[in-house]
């Protein structure tokens, strides 16, 4: 991991770069993304059996070939060693009390004048949830994915997952029956975006779809955006961990590397103003790295889209992270409730040293699906309010109309827009009659 | 207009191809916008240039030509007559004290064992607003896309609005001073939205991007989204009124013209169980139509784009708008408020006859920017939210570690994760050593 300074003068160029890490040139992904989704579109489930065929590499002969069978995730539950099935049920609790908290309620507001405006919370009708599959399976993806949805009362959710060569990973499926998920298909990739904003023959199109998946996915959800809602366009994971000399290198070592785990594309940053922790956070790298089962990945990771940044003082750290805008941000210092103030743009933060970050990944309770790249600039984690939507209320008075039907047709008229002038003054009329 | 009868079998196909409406066919745009948009990219100002003096055929010679001038604006503003300015105001201060309403807070929950969990609000510190413009001119849209905005706590609002011929109406410069808009550009269209998006040389990118458009502005927004966060996809405006016996019909039939008069795309349906209502409000249109100042554009939109729909009761309207999920929806029965628990779907709902939808549009208060096409099934009013965006807080505690730490590192290591697992683990042995 090669070592930034802010104090030299190559710093600002250097870390023009990094901050470029979040551009994800879609251009030759998006012209296949866009013939898979019209394929799906056009062909229905005739484009699905091809695509599965070719990227799963098996034979469905029809829709429900597709389904996840019911039976199998219980099963597959009930099959569950005794302390996993514990941790997901404390997963499921945490997750679902935190969003709990989220979830908005309708308002209204009365004034004098007899008016009432407000709010009105529903939930949207049925949700598209997407599950990166294979070989690894995410069932925490799932709580994640699900938990909001549920909270925010959408009926009908739905799951896809791919399932190569025909097989799923029974993890996904205890998931699934605990989340109490009744339509999942084994679908991936584009194809599963294409067959839940479009739907196809029996499958009904969603009304969102959230969820994590590769670049693929990503610009299948961008392309697909507009016809339904999604999440956010998000690209790979990413940590950046504040410190300061009171940090345990161990713990920043093992914080970085669970990162650089995920993905050869993964990022972790260490910002700090100890040189001597810097040293030893590395020393720590190079000893671990080597004994861990994702070697290679980690490797890459490392070598590649990792770096220590090597401040003057904690507010500069604090400015670099909030150029950063990670997604996941540990704060790693003496009094970490006293940065948090200064934190403007981050996915999740995570304060102190037993706040690590696989904690959030798992069972604190917030979400895990998190932008990246930057874009914690502006989207939010995934939550409650991906799954509903508001409708404003509007109920004016006759005294209101008295009072402000004449400046509204005013402000009609000078935007030449007559007829709703006189919608408005028309009313005016029957109250003065 | 057409009168659709649900009491026939035809209805069915007749209405999906009404439900069809939203479908924006941006097959041929998309290809024009992203040209548009890669040469704002990759060359900045220059492209600008060539684009400005093509649309709107005048010719910029510097980035601070495209500004639009303070001194301009005040002037603009004093010379209101006083009644628009007092409409203004009044519209300004409805409009704050409504979004100031829906203001998100900070919170955090304290856990017996320690654990603090929290999401963070922080407004977006760069936000672009897309006002229409040319001859007509939207000081409405300006107040609608810069209070939520302001409200949120953004620091840099910018505003870009097409000045054909270098000219701008007074009415959105005043409306610009009123806001208190300091940063305003003369450029319109996907350039626009590229400026906003991608930043131009002394202007810098934004986080955000907002406001009405036509299709390439809407275009354009959807392929930024991801470099930026977007308020939503929207097609032209439309109205759906539910409405029985009680409705009074000219209040109908103006509130139906009113939507009309915007654009030869915009659609008007009237929903009702009652066939003298739907034959009353029918002559009334054809009646006053044609003393419409915008007769041109409402009667295309009347004539190929509005439709009566004959129900069997007031339920069957209410599932009719469900399924329409239109933009505006007036509800004018005689208990309105009995209806409003089973209205699922739409931006704004107006209650009672005085409730007409053009007040909805200048000054009862919630945001005119809204969901179309059927899209309010998952996209809300435009709002502070749109504006802010949340991080997700995590403190674990030590005690929290010890009751949790082990199924951590039992679902990371179902993930096969092992570094995560790691992560915990080492935290939970020096709590144990």
């Amino acid at each position: 991991m090669k070592i930034l300074d802010t104090h030299t003068c190559e710093f600002d160029k250097e870390f023009a770069k990094i901050l470029e890490r979040g551009k994800m040139d879609m251009g030759e992904v998006s012209s296949i993304v866009q013939s898979i989704l019209e394929e799906i579109k056009n062909e229905g489930f005739g484009a699905l059996q091809r695509h599965i065929a070719r990227f799963d590499k098996w034979e469905a002969k029809s829709l429900q070939d597709l389904q996840i069978s019911q039976t199998q995730c219980a099963k597959a539950y009930d099959d569950l060693p005794k302390d996993l099935k514990k941790a997901l049920h404390l997963a499921y609790d945490r997750i679902y009390a935190f969003h709990q908290k989220q979830k908005q309620q309708t308002w209204i507001d009365c004034e004098e004048n007899g008016t009432i405006l407000g709010s009105k919370i529903t939930p949207m009708e049925r949700a598209g949830l997407y599950i990166p599959g294979g070989k690894a399976a995410y069932p925490s993806s799932l709580l994640m994915n699900a938990i909001p949805a549920i909270v925010a009362g959408v009926k009908e959710i739905i799951v896809c997952s791919p399932a190569p060569h025909n097989e799923l990973n029974p993890l996904l499926l205890a998931a699934l029956h605990l989340c109490n998920i009744t339509e999942a298909y084994k679908v991936g990739g584009a194809s599963a975006i294409g067959l839940m904003a479009y739907g196809v023959e029996g499958v009904k199109k969603a009304d969102v779809i959230t969820g994590p998946g590769n670049i693929f996915v990503a610009c299948a959800k961008k392309l697909v955006f507009g016809e339904v809602n999604i999440d956010m366009v998000a690209g790979p994971s990413e940590i950046a961990i504040i410190a300061d000399k009171s940090a345990n290198p161990q713990y920043v070592a093992y914080d970085l590397l669970s990162q650089a785990e995920h993905d050869e594309m993964a990022s972790s940053i260490l910002i700090s103003d100890d040189m001597e922790l810097i040293k030893n956070v590395q020393t720590k790298i190079e000893k671990i790295l080597p004994t861990m089962p994702r070697f290679a990945i980690s490797e890459q990771s490392i070598k590649n889209r990792s770096i220590f940044i090597y401040t003057r003082h904690l507010q500069e750290s604090i400015e670099i992270a909030n150029a950063l805008a990670v997604e996941h941000l540990e704060i790693l210092t003496q009094a970490p409730f006293d940065v948090l103030p200064y934190i403007k743009h981050a996915g999740a933060i995570f304060l102190g040293e037993y706040s690590s970050e696989p904690i959030g990944d798992y069972l604190a309770g917030p979400n895990h699906t998190l932008p990246t790249g930057g874009s914690a600039r502006f989207f939010s984690p995934l939550g409650v309010e991906h799954f509903t939507k508001r409708s404003s209320i509007i109920s004016f008075s006759a005294q209101a109309i008295r009072q402000m039907g004449e400046s509204c047709a005013i402000l009609a008229e000078c935007e030449s827009l007559h007829a709703h002038a006189q919608a408005v003054l028309k009313r005016l009329d029957s109250i003065k009659e």
